[in-house]
């Protein structure tokens, strides 16, 4: 049996490549496939099945992009009006070779999400597999409030079935291939090992450790989980069948006159530098976001329909970058600059930097009160966990919509965990005119290590 | 936490990659380390240390090599004087930032067998994975005979008691990380899939089946696999600490004229095309052996300090080649055939052809009785799972030496399953001055598939 | 300046990539642009010109697949009918940054031949190099024989005219850059050095050594080159526009089922392993060509719209394969065996030899008058050049026409260069139901290099 | 014949790799050789000969290197002491199956220089090209300065005897093939195109239009340029025969406490990022040298001895910095920093960042007469050539020796031809304590695009 792991930077989703005589399967494929491809030429098999654990809304789906290579069926759970593809039955099977995939209905992150149980029929009969999509991941289990608060003590009833009552009883030898691992916005703690198995999890998963549905219900309706804008989108376009690229798009290069006629056009210029190099020099208006950062913050402040400028650290990047936009559904790529940053300040066009205040000198104009106002960017949650005493605390998703919310008359200094999102939030009020912005590189992270003080809570 | 399987073709031989905080272990590592210094490159860590499981036999170790480019140490099991590394304690931990593994000592496949247990402290105490070395394999167990008929009830009990007292009760939810996968030799009927916890293998794995010790031991004595002749070399290297090699050898590209002056100097022509290639031309004094079996079968007719010429298919296939000698300490590789069998026929230099003799011609020589030696050179399990009635029986690893059993005075049909044994059988004989000796390629496989009569058992 | 040369495999095909100041033309491309689209992105530039040098018959144009990825101007030579692109005319200028190209009228291979000279402003008004397309060669220039027979003569008078006061009045120091290399078909005695220059070639290129132009015309039509079928067919799909392909087809690995049912339904089956391996085993009815000649060879015996099945060595070729055939317009690829030809044998479908018969048992059998029939496939240059007395000669492009010239009711031995032509030759003879055909590997190289006997001349 | 040219860039040095029936020879190798040993393995030929053409200042040669992997004989040109290798001798010729190489003696750039004229005797007598070292550029010469004044006048004489009578006359047709491009120190104003020949040189190169000897002298003694002050140390290890590594260097990734604790002990700092990033943000008392420019700017900076660390933009850039310092004799690299300058910022550790000044800027400050100066760290002739009024001129490499001249009690403007050696240039003041100091980005080249004023001369 060929058993891969894809992993897809930013939104930490993970997909799986399963393959046994000459005929494969793919759970949850991204909207850029070529890695998909690529193992089914490396291992000749074909591509004959496409399993989907649910509506995804965090990545476009890529179940149609492989329909252009290979004449798949793509599978779905039930209860959505699915425009392509078709629907599963609970306990329906995928055989490929001496391997057996069996559905399994499990409802809670969504209402149809369906887990796919994989058993090695020439070993027996014992499942050996899981793919949990978002209904169980390490050290976590899927977020519940994706159709609001009214529907979410339903959903987390019916995770808490779907864990107890279908995937658990399949036995603890049973290792678990979740749809994300750390770092997505899928789960609040997902754990940062990918290899576990139910029995781990059942010791211990905090998520599994209740006894009662009404506790367990109690606890996943606490969670607080940032839910970017662009997720109605992305369900929008999963559902329907999204737009089929057929092959990565390539923006071309372009001369910094270009670019900049670009701009006074209405293009959006994206710079994806680290926010340090960012800071040194950039051309103005241009929003900082990290190559990362890229498939989750445009959907917060980009739209689908705007022309995208790059502005990179080296060429190479644009194709990440690229795949990135892509997966979430940014199609029009209009270009990037030629020769970076650098043949921008060649040309002698005007530059903008953003100061990078050190945990140092915040610390040092905060004991001397200077004029200063540190705007915190990060979630509740680890707003929570601990921020400078009498920060403003403005979501860096939110902060383009809440901009009079940010004094204007006094320098700022933008804060996050360790200075991406602030620097990203910085790029906005830069935007939006504020001038005298700086962005606290290695922020609640360096803060922290520098042992400076901080208060906790909903203050 | 990062975790990679490192996969080698031919030995089936699995190493593994371990990382976390900067810091890296290497369990098992093979003699080309190559893939673990890229792998700490490109996760931008230190080997601190290099774990082995027991004094492997099918391979020289690795670790020295390791030692050239990071100060890691090397640990061994308790039992044997060996000359570098250090010796393993029952418990014994080691930290890779929140990553535990400890040891945990496991004899019976050797007496200094050594299982290492991971524990992700991040998520808790509950062990997550077992490096379980040649003691648990997916579906099978490790072979106890390496010592010898008198030692192996010893073995196979210690063995016992290292399943069920050592591994066992670690828990069901425990993912198992094998020295090997299917293939290999040291086991017998490993499975084709790589991914099992222990309770899979509780369920399902055939050797943990058995309710005594006493049957176990049973089971275990009456396993019948070849003992190739290079384990015992292999198992000296690595008590002593094998040759450090620092880099791939890189064979030279001969002339026609420098290959044939080599071999009448006493170098030995090795051709790993594959049998229906080498069958239709090659050069006299060749053996054949496929690419795949190079670190396996090599063992059998290649002496260590001997001069290796190689022919090739392609010359991308040099390295491959270069990789499973000198897994196998095979060092002295004098160089390669430059352009191939056709460099060599184009020069007007004498060559040899193998006929490739199908099933349907070999049945119907077979029944109308021609005069034919049917030479089976699979192994004693294979044969009693059928062969083609009057079949001479010799494993191919024994045919140099019973050559005087092979009658000269007809011709001479070489078969084992899919007919690369039997290829390099029949190189073996034509080199011993055989003549009118075929390969049957597909051999048992093809004679199944075309429904042809088998007798079974001791015969 | 940027400056590559595009070498393609098989056809000797040259084409070029020059680059300055983010801008680029591509001389001659091929169908599959990958190469051209790769060195864009690494130069981060856009691909502004698509020079043609003439509507080339060896091999589809990729011009209009360029056009899909860039807004590339496509340029022609005057006076045919062009489908799609621009026509040139005399001096016309391209200008990449201060790179000058300008277009120079060069009939004579055939009527709308162009020759492009570059200048780098940069440094001077001196034209710096010139590509020649099938005009000049490096020791040889192109042939002249397109037309027919009728034209032979106007066309070479064109041609000492376009060398003569076009080329080398540019100046000796000129650097020549060809549309192709050693090996093409459109010249007869191509060097195999691809470094030259106008006064180079205009001191030793035998061509241009003819004091008049009555002498040049008469040593042009005596030239005698083949002219493969797909010629013509290539003619037409460069003058309409060729069909545009988007991205290389990728064939699916087939089963040794699904292959043979294709192949009863009229799918062509092509074997591409180097003779001596085809001679080992093949698949019934398999014409043999191997991976470098596909481009060329299949042109004479593959219909365009016949659906092609591949066997190859490794799967790593079928994309070497796939690119041969879409080069020469064969788009029809339904599949390749999966797992080679030991996935058939293996699975007990009927096999074939060819018999490979080395030149020393040619020789003893010739010595004995055994009854044999030495076939010789080469053309008719290399034939006059010697040839084995009493030999047959039948261009190998020729023999499924004139099967009828071939001997029944003896054994054959097929002969040309140095065997591959010959394999081709004899299982084009196996195809057509002849039994005890041999293929000489090796031959008339072989037959040399041992110093056998050899007549000359037109026999 | 294979031909590849080998750029190397910092230095802009080209070697070369020929190779003909399996033989190569590499001309000038550079120190890692990986690039000549993964050629010799593409096309399955030995390196036979290394040719030397002459002691080179620039890098340390990779000739011994090549040694460890083949039996190749080294060869140098007369007259110095050479403790390696054998001594060239007029006319000499080395063959490679039909390919002739002839060494032609061309002192001039230094007296051992040899040049080496390739012949294709397959195609005829005619010399196809020219391996000119650094005695013949595209559009330029090699310097003569670099035994000091004394020499220098015999040395141009001499150049001018190895152009006119040793080069030129070997015809306008013969390709050259020197030892740099654009954007060498061994030359003022090389062509930025790489294929020329003499024939074109002779029309174009500025040094090759004067009449007279004399002219030609004091033409190539007006000259100035830089001479590094590595260039003695490569002098002595190219004579001595370098060490010889074997294999690339791979510093061990450190955490920030490790690589804070190495610089205390007395490592230095080497930051490799481009001037806009290291302005951002960076470790105190880091040089930066960007990456392209190590090879060449370490050698004014850094001792052969001191242990190096690095700070790079992402760790697949550590190995072109290895390259570029191993191929200046920098070996004791000492580790590069895990995680680059975010991890240093995230640790809470102190930084530094740079004011990036832009044109626009400076140009307003100037004409408020703000107090400030500007410092252009530029050459010679870029100084004559155009620079802002009342600058203070000190060149990059000698700034470290001449702070004293540099008034430490206003702020300071660091100025060159685009940002890059400002940016050392800058760094280097503020590792001596400098504060208030900016870097221009784009410097010259924007200040020129922007429109501003200029004087000219030695000012």
């Amino acid at each position: 049996m060929i058993f891969e792991r894809i992993k897809t930077e930013g939104t930490a989703h993970y997909s799986y490549f399963i393959a046994n005589s000459g005929e494969a399967a793919v759970i949850d494929p991204r909207r850029d496939i070529g890695i998909y491809l690529e193992l089914s030429r490396r291992y000749e098999v074909n591509i004959k099945y496409v399993l989907e654990t649910h509506r995804n809304e965090d990545y476009v789906a890529g179940s149609l992009e492989i329909k252009q290579f290979y004449p798949a069926e793509i599978w779905h759970g039930p209860g959505l009006d699915w425009k392509y593809g078709n629907v599963i039955k609970e306990g329906q099977d995928f055989q490929l070779g001496q391997i057996r995939i069996n559905a399994l209905l499990t409802p809670g992150h969504t209402d149809e999400s369906v887990s796919y149980v994989l058993t090695d029929t020439g070993s027996g009969e014992t499942p050996a597999m899981v793919f949990t999509g978002d209904t169980l991941f390490v050290d976590d289990t899927g977020r519940i409030d994706l159709y609001g608060t009214k529907e979410a003590s339903r959903l987390a009833g019916n995770l808490w079935d779907s864990l107890h009552k279908k995937l658990l009883p399949l036995g603890d030898g049973v290792i678990i291939c979740p749809g994300h691992g750390s770092g997505s916005f899928c789960g609040t703690h997902i754990g940062g090992r990918d290899e576990s198995t139910l029995g781990t999890e059942k010791l211990q998963n905090p998520a599994l450790q209740f006894k009662t549905r009404d506790v367990f219900v109690k606890y996943k309706l606490a969670e607080k989980i940032e839910r970017p804008h662009y997720f109605t989108y992305m369900e929008k376009l999963n559902l329907a069948g999204p737009p089929v690229l057929g092959k990565l798009p390539a923006p071309p290069p372009l001369t910094t006159a270009e670019y900049q006629r670009m701009m006074e056009k209405g293009a959006v210029s994206v710079d994806t530098r680290i926010p340090v190099s960012f800071g040194g020099l950039h051309i103005p208006n241009s929003y900082n976001i990290w190559l990362e950062g890229l498939s989750v913050f445009s959907g917060w402040v980009l739209a689908p329909d705007q022309p995208i400028l790059l502005t990179v650290e080296e060429p190479g990047q644009v194709e990440r970058a690229v795949r990135a936009l892509t997966r979430s559904g940014y199609d029009h790529l209009a270009g990037y600059l030629r020769g970076g940053i650098e043949a921008w300040h060649n040309a002698g066009f005007a530059t903008e930097a953003t100061y990078q205040l050190s945990v140092q000198e915040l610390r040092h104009k905060l004991e001397n009160k200077e004029p200063l106002t540190v705007l915190d960017v990060r979630d509740d949650a680890e707003w929570q966990n601990g921020h400078i005493r009498d920060a403003i605390h403005i979501y860096v998703g939110h902060l383009e919509s809440r901009l009079n919310e940010v004094p204007r008359d006094r320098p700022i200094a933008v804060f996050c965990n360790v200075g991406y999102r602030a620097s990203l939030g910085a790029s906005i009020l830069q935007r939006a005119g504020f001038i005298r912005v700086s962005n606290v590189p290695g922020s609640f992270q360096a803060w922290k290590a520098a042992g400076y003080p901080l208060v906790f809570g909903v203050d």
